[in-house]
């Protein structure tokens, strides 16, 4: 039964997606006598724990009872009191906690807190499940940066365009949609300059129930974006650019005068580690990189990824001198190559999806 | 019970795979009063056909019965006397066809015959499951060429080595070995001359009960071939060479005297469609293309081909000068790009095969 309830707390936990900004997504349930009286989840950045809400619906009956959460309580003042606290005083018997807080604020004190209070703590129940559910915040938590996805879309010869630069479409409308998910379930979006220049996307998420537009990030080493791109005219999410001292001043400063933020790399060229660590400064935890090829052959060579989108359209376009899928430099050597896992494979219309991680080491 | 009989005879029929050379699979069951008193299947070019060994087998009680075949009974005689004959001499009362043969020599003959023996025939049961059984059989008879299948293995960026030309190994040990059994089912293997110098393969099928080696098919313009190669050194099975007039003509002799076959095309360069014409008025019915990214390219181009194989390594590989799965011309428009369809996704190892066939244009 414990399982049980911990899957019944994380699909509470997953209502939240998208909706609680840089904190994670976590769900509580308090069974007593074998009876489910409350239910949370934390659904809104800012606003209550899962525990809260739980607790709260709970009423009378929490005393003696047994509460599951998703993620170990909190132990700190944020936003919000902390949880671990209001489990001691809510008379809760025993606490069943998937997986430990990775966040130094709480690692490992929250479970501390209420331990020292007298009460039973069992750890371990569906963390693998925890684990994936907030698996870009873990990430960030663990490593001080985002958590990277490259998404990408080529025919099955693994061509984005045929060799006179043709390329719409290559996917069906189906994929095209489908990607779209992605940019809500990440902080930003990276492009590089060439995309800004050859599509002139808005790069806004389109789905419905879109509480918060992804930051929208540009590389772009010469700042050559052009002024009226509508990622700098429409107002309609954040921009970001990353550029070098190459940039010219005066067009740096027209654009932070519009609202445009700006990020002067000192080394003259952009380095990906360097872009991902000024992310994390700046509170990103998600980057959903859409190419192009050149910057996703940064990515790649730089090792700088966690999770890879590919859709693939049947159709072979052939051409030696058709664009392919990853550009630049590559690897030399096949035994420096990263093996990854496939993760998931899916119809999309008439494409499929492949999604695939770096192998995990120990396996 | 129809298909449910029909299913059986199917299932007989693929027993042959491989085995019966030129000749379609058939199968063939005979019941009476509802019990299977007979089965047969077609193991062996030359030898009984399907519906001899299931009449055999039935005896005495096929007086009266019932017989599923996957395939019309043939009408002439070729190797064996016609099996429509046979049935009609047997005694049995019912004919069950699941599709009408094609070969000019049947083409409805047969049914033709039973029939005006006052014997009932019911067509059409299962006919899509017995198309399938025999699709190479049924292309190179319904349209005189070769059918045509194109097997290729890259990284998940279509990368089939690193910049440096490093290909070892892209796919896993599994995958390689999974694609040995394409060798098995088709008739002959195809290559590039290239593929000859780069890898001195023997392109046999090393697979435990392979009765009969495919031909070996390469294609070389200029005659380049080394006359040490395996293909030309090891007699493991017939070698083909299609060349042109660029070819020297003392090389061609002794390689010849060797016993390999040489095919001169008139116009100077290799013309797939030219190929293809000349293999399947020399018998052979189906061609398994194994590259290289040129070879590919020519037939993607002259769209020659009825079956795609993929392997997909989890790997990125990444260069702009890195080798891609297909080389050549190319499509120039992307309306021009004939759209296929993904017919089956596999797991093998730690890669994935996409495999896909041109869309039919009545969907």
């Amino acid at each position: 039964m414990e399982e049980y309830y911990m899957n019944t707390a994380l699909e509470l936990a997953k209502q939240g997606e998208g909706q609680t900004g840089s904190n994670p997504l976590v769900g509580a349930v308090v069974v007593k006598n074998g009876e489910i009286v409350g239910m949370g989840a934390h659904l809104k950045y800012g606003e209550a724990h899962a525990e809260v809400h739980a607790i709260k619906m709970a009423g009378k009956h929490v005393k003696d009872a047994d509460i599951y959460v998703t993620l170990e309580p909190c132990s700190h003042y944020g936003k919000t009191p902390p949880c671990a606290e209001l489990i001691i005083t809510s008379g809760i018997k025993r606490v069943f906690v998937a997986m430990r807080d990775p966040n130094p604020l709480v690692a490992g004190k929250g479970i501390s807190m209420i331990k020292a209070a007298g009460i039973e703590v069992k750890e371990g129940i569906l963390t693998d499940q925890a684990e994936k559910l907030n698996e870009k915040f873990l990430h960030y938590m663990r490593t001080g940066l985002p958590y990277v996805t490259l998404k990408a879309a080529a025919s099955l010869d693994g061509k984005t365009a045929t060799s006179t630069g043709d390329s719409k479409w290559i996917t069906s409308e189906a994929a095209r949609q489908d990607a779209q998910q992605y940019r809500k379930t990440h902080q930003s979006i990276l492009v590089g300059v060439g995309t800004v220049k050859a599509d002139n996307p808005s790069l806004t998420c389109r789905l419905p129930n879109t509480v918060k537009q992804p930051v929208r990030v540009i590389l772009d080493t010469s700042l050559t974006i052009p002024e009226e791109a509508k990622v700098i005219l429409d107002q309609a999410a954040p921009t970001w650019i990353f550029t070098t001292s190459q940039a010219d001043a005066e067009k740096k400063k027209r654009l932070s005068d519009f609202g445009v933020k700006i990020f002067t790399l000192e080394n003259g060229h952009i380095h990906i580690p360097d872009v991902l660590k000024i992310l994390a400064e700046e509170g990103i935890m998600s980057v959903y990189v859409e190419g192009g090829a050149a910057v996703h052959g940064s990515f790649v060579k730089e090792g700088c990824y966690q999770e890879i989108i590919f859709y693939i359209a049947p159709k072979l376009i052939g051409g030696t001198h058709a664009p392919s899928l990853i550009s630049g430099e590559g690897f030399q050597s096949m035994k420096d190559v990263p093996l990854l896992q496939f993760t998931a494979i899916t119809h999309i219309g008439q494409d499929i999806k492949l999604e695939a991680k770096p192998k995990p080491v120990h396996e």
